[in-house]
């Protein structure tokens, strides 16, 4: 198996075309000019990526990756491991935070399942078995994963894109599950932004403070194993310290792009994902919307190296891609507005400049 | 004419019980404690003010009240004050941001004229005629209104409350829509928070900096003019610097709270109502919740004042409701969270306790 054409290849850039005329319109709407604040970039972003005047968000794509992490043996998590399994059933029966908000939504939702420690699971319908081991690696001791591993998770992530793309998806959601996966994309984030452990190491599910201790300590262990490899990659990065959904993540974000389809990206995990897609492919970053700042310390400095500010800050930190989700109504009234209001033409009513004349 | 019954006694405070019933909810469903956020805490509201288990957000009011300011004589806004009355020509044919907003959510929408320099507006379908006058007075000079048109302004806000209350409203926006009203409201905060107007006067529709100063110079000459009242009551400052459409929207805000309705509050101008409000009835302030951060400076004092952190923060200060309207699929993909997700025992997902079981 050969990485995807997504992840080799940059994405095509937007044209600047229907960025500028959604700008225009925006100016001419009855209201004082930015007066809609955040609502009007986001409707000028979405215009100019969507390639239209009217900007749309009909039909929603979500999909949740899900994977277990050898890194759990540190006893990094507040939660047990089985649990990753055992989420996948509460996917299956509809009974998570990112099934009502899909429902709500009427936004598609997949589960893709690259591996957990449970080999009991039932045949749930709706969840695609992508299982590529049953976790990874305790990456204090090895690598996370294999190369090969690597790259199937990244083609896992591309196929998923595919699918958006065949579906006429206006707008990707990515969201993940897996016990012990801040651990993971607090590793990656440290290696990929040279921070200390101590300061972008956080409570994940719900660690005191003695477990954020312990579980900075063991990323630094981890990080020291790979001190001599100066200056790895994004894909090496994944293989030292990722997990399977981190990387499947990576390789969906990549995969919209190349397709033009915009993403609006989740929390922590998923900010990292998309780091480390940009880091591969910096062209990506055109294309991604940013949807809440989490609860997680460590997201801060990773939205900082994107040059992202996202648009809610609720103190969320689920994954599942429901910081995300929860946006997505503000991106489509944002739209709504946009294509819906009248001019201050077409209302009779006067401008800013008038006053001038008076 | 007589003060409103909300205005002169304080409404019920909700009960307890359905407040403790919602936060053990919410403890046990399926996800880490506390990771939805903001969002968990603003289902528990929602189920405590509305005593009920299963909070819900269907019908929503949303009224608009309108009116032209006396200081505009003074050149405090960017806009001519002709605007107020077109835009309600706006309103009435569906152009405006706020007609958009409200279609989309389904909520229902009513403008209510409280006075306009334009005595020619044609008569307008879904616009509710309560003219008081055609615009306060100037009140650098003099009191803004009369004891008694500060009276019929809070009946008005009163009987808009109680036609939502007469539709089974589940949740009251206020909105307003009036040339100069930021001056009105600045000067308020400013004379109820003793704050300097220096530090609480910002552009408004969109004065440049020179027109933010003399803005403020207004403000402090109005403000010497009442020196010598010490102590002015929220109904005495409502007739020495109010609006007619802040006037009603206190009014508003203490009916429905007085009906047991739940407010969610906009930006500055119904902040400033709200606090009026507030400063009668101490009782109101369990009612109200507040939608979003402006970007009128003055906000974030009135906000410290009421002890209020708003949910969003979009750089808005369209007014209208707008900052409202925006925040209500938040709250009501909230309640659907609290209402639909399975809990950890419907689910056998493993709780945070069974690790150290383990």
């Amino acid at each position: 198996m050969s990485f995807p054409s997504s992840w080799i290849n940059p994405p095509r850039q937007p044209g600047m075309l229907y960025f500028e005329q959604a700008a225009q319109r925006q100016s001419v709407l009855t209201k004082p000019a930015g007066s809609l604040g955040r609502l009007e970039n986001v409707a000028v972003q979405l215009a100019g990526l969507q390639s239209t005047n009217t900007p749309a968000l009909e039909r929603i794509q979500i999909s949740i990756f899900v994977g277990d992490h050898g890194i759990c043996e540190e006893g990094v998590s507040a939660y047990p491991q089985a649990v990753t399994a055992q989420m996948i059933g509460n996917f299956a029966n509809g009974g998570a935070a990112i099934n009502v908000l899909a429902k709500s939504l009427g936004a598609g939702l997949e589960v893709v399942n690259l591996g957990t420690i449970s080999d009991d699971l039932p045949d749930f319908p709706h969840i695609i078995d992508a299982r590529i081991a049953p976790c990874t690696r305790n990456f204090t001791l090895a690598n996370a994963m294999t190369s090969k591993q690597v790259c199937t998770a990244l083609n896992n992530g591309d196929a998923a894109a595919q699918r958006a793309a065949s579906s006429g998806c206006q707008l990707f959601i990515g969201g993940e599950m897996g016990i012990g996966n801040t651990t993971s994309a607090t590793a990656i984030a440290c290696a990929l932004l040279s921070k200390n452990p101590m300061q972008l190491t956080g409570p994940g599910t719900g660690l005191d403070t003695a477990g954020v201790r312990h579980k900075a300590e063991v990323i630094i262990r981890a990080l020291q194993r790979h001190d001599s490899d100066d200056d790895l990659g994004p894909t090496e990065v994944l293989e030292a310290l990722g997990g399977f959904e981190i990387a499947a993540l990576a390789g969906a974000i990549a995969g919209c792009a190349a397709r033009s389809i915009p993403v609006l990206v989740d929390g922590f995990i998923v900010s990292v994902a998309a780091l480390i897609a940009v880091n591969q492919q910096p062209e990506i970053r055109p294309w991604l919307l940013f949807a809440h700042r989490s609860a997680e310390p460590g997201h801060q400095a990773v939205l900082t190296a994107l040059n992202a500010e996202p648009l809610l800050d609720l103190s969320m930190c689920l994954g599942e891609g429901t910081g995300a989700a929860i946006a997505v109504p503000l991106l489509r009234l944002a739209c709504e507005l946009h294509n819906n209001m009248a001019s201050f033409a077409d209302a009779g009513v006067s401008t800013q400049e008038d006053i001038v004349n008076d």
